[in-house]
């Protein structure tokens, strides 16, 4: 069997899972643009393979119906918005996605902007490479009160991570694991009431038209002044201009975002606010994410197979 | 009764605790200098009090000879060098520390520090501040190897925090708390195993004699290049030039300080390492310790006179 990998960092953090795609019987052919592929390139190096690993190239009609060997195309990733799902299942070929791939990364990611604003890490080192010495008072994230807004796999990650710093633990979805909620004393909420009572809240949602803007003037007035708010999900979930200001006037405590509303711009009127910790879109890019994305997609062509 | 308190910071994140002493039938003087007082200031307002909640002032056997009503040193905080402990058992008065108050906060800290080098957000926050969108890749703290060299209050504190990213714990101390070591699995260990094998290492141990310079070429070349090591506890446990020259020569992943060799000044070369985030020795300087601390030395005060 022939097996294209497009992505380039397919296998970085641990080259074995090539092995066991040669062990398993693939011929591997793997993109050597080094960039993510056009179309007639990607139509040329598919149309002889029974499986691509896919990075982010746009699987077009008009390729995968160039492809007459094609079964399975496995997503390295989960977003699948450059890829014509129609035709895919027109052509009867099997579409899957590394799910959760990244979840402990982001999970991660959140609890460790939750704790640089709450112990103003950003601000001190920064003061400190100036060569000033200036102690500022923290708040603790041990004993408070943490809201978690979609607990998903990301988001049960984060109360799975807080639960050890003992915490009060909230959380907003539209379905419950029980056993989940039970094992880590996670108590169910509505977002109204996780707003005014935690003192930290991570966003854990899709940015569907219903989630859109949530966090705005009326949802940050009813916050804590003193709150931390995590965003490493998607920035249309936050409402820029209210937040810019709810930070300047001090009614909110802080803001950690991994996500922005014009990607990959930075942003100058963000990195102006003291009390935010800002990161370009890297939640999940840690050697433990590659590695668990590599082996998923990895197993997503693998089981077409045996 | 009458209680001197020399330390501004007392009470200041919890007014009730000045009620409570009050209601315990107590007349409190407050430090009237704003700053640390000197042996003359401290002897003229301690000379007719029955008990003191001290912050750093020296108190020494001129001081506590004039003293003759008094009964009780309550340090607001452990450190007891500018006390003359040998005088106060002469003149048959206790002395009480508060003891842990602040280990909560030393815990976050610590782990603050692990997840902020292992996710690069001081790098990344700086860069993005600068209008730079640089992905750095990280490293995970879920599922990695932690080891923990003193496990005290503070150790324990990072210990369960740690368990939450479901970590491989290892610790080293002289004594072990056998039902805590069994509740979140941590495994007994030497400090040589722990520096050959662990991913983050977190130093808790006091700069007695037998720790200091723990840390040093020799020591730093048993560790993993891509090791993480942070230090919330004395900067005399580590060799500084020992350090300078790892993580130079990448041969450490990481270091995570908030204690220094010549506090309060900062360090020049430390802060020219990219890897590293620095705070001033203000792990402990949460709203929740200052609680805890004027808490439990007030207690200290009370429970003499019940």
């Amino acid at each position: 069997m022939k097996l294209l990998i497009t992505s380039n960092s397919f296998g970085s953090a641990d080259p074995g899972v090539f092995e066991e795609l040669e062990e398993a019987g693939f011929e591997i052919q793997r993109n050597p643009y080094g960039r993510i592929m056009n179309e007639d390139e990607l139509m040329e190096l598919l149309s002889d393979k029974d499986a691509v690993i896919l990075g982010t190239e746009n699987l077009t009609d008009r390729v995968i119906d160039a492809c007459k060997k094609l079964k399975v195309v496995s997503r390295y990733g989960v977003g699948c918005d450059h890829v014509d799902i129609e035709s895919l299942k027109r052509h009867g070929i099997a579409l899957e996605i590394a799910r959760n791939a990244n979840s402990e990364a982001v999970a991660d990611h959140a609890v460790a902007m939750m704790l640089s604003l709450a112990h103003n890490l950003p601000a001190a080192d920064a003061d400190f490479r100036r060569g000033v010495w200036k102690k500022r008072k923290g708040v603790d994230l041990f004993h408070s009160k943490v809201g978690i807004i979609g607990l998903g796999a990301i988001g049960r990650g984060v109360a799975r991570r807080v639960s050890g710093f003992q915490c009060e633990i909230y959380a907003f979805d539209q379905y419950y694991d029980e056993n989940f909620m039970e094992e880590f004393h996670v108590r169910k909420a509505d977002i109204p009431s996780i707003l005014q009572s935690c003192d930290f809240i991570s966003l854990h949602l899709p940015a569907v038209e219903a989630f859109r803007g949530l966090i705005g003037r009326e949802t940050l007035g009813m916050m804590k002044d003193t709150a931390i708010l995590v965003n490493t999900a998607r920035a249309e979930l936050v409402d820029k201009e209210a937040v810019l200001e709810a930070l300047k006037e001090h009614r909110l405590g802080g803001y950690g975002a991994d996500v922005f509303w014009d990607e990959p711009s930075t942003d100058a009127e963000l990195s102006e606010c003291e009390n935010t910790v800002l990161t370009p879109h890297m939640a999940a890019v840690t050697d433990g994410a590659v590695r668990e994305m590599s082996r998923i997609s990895a197993e997503n062509v693998l089981k077409h197979f045996r």
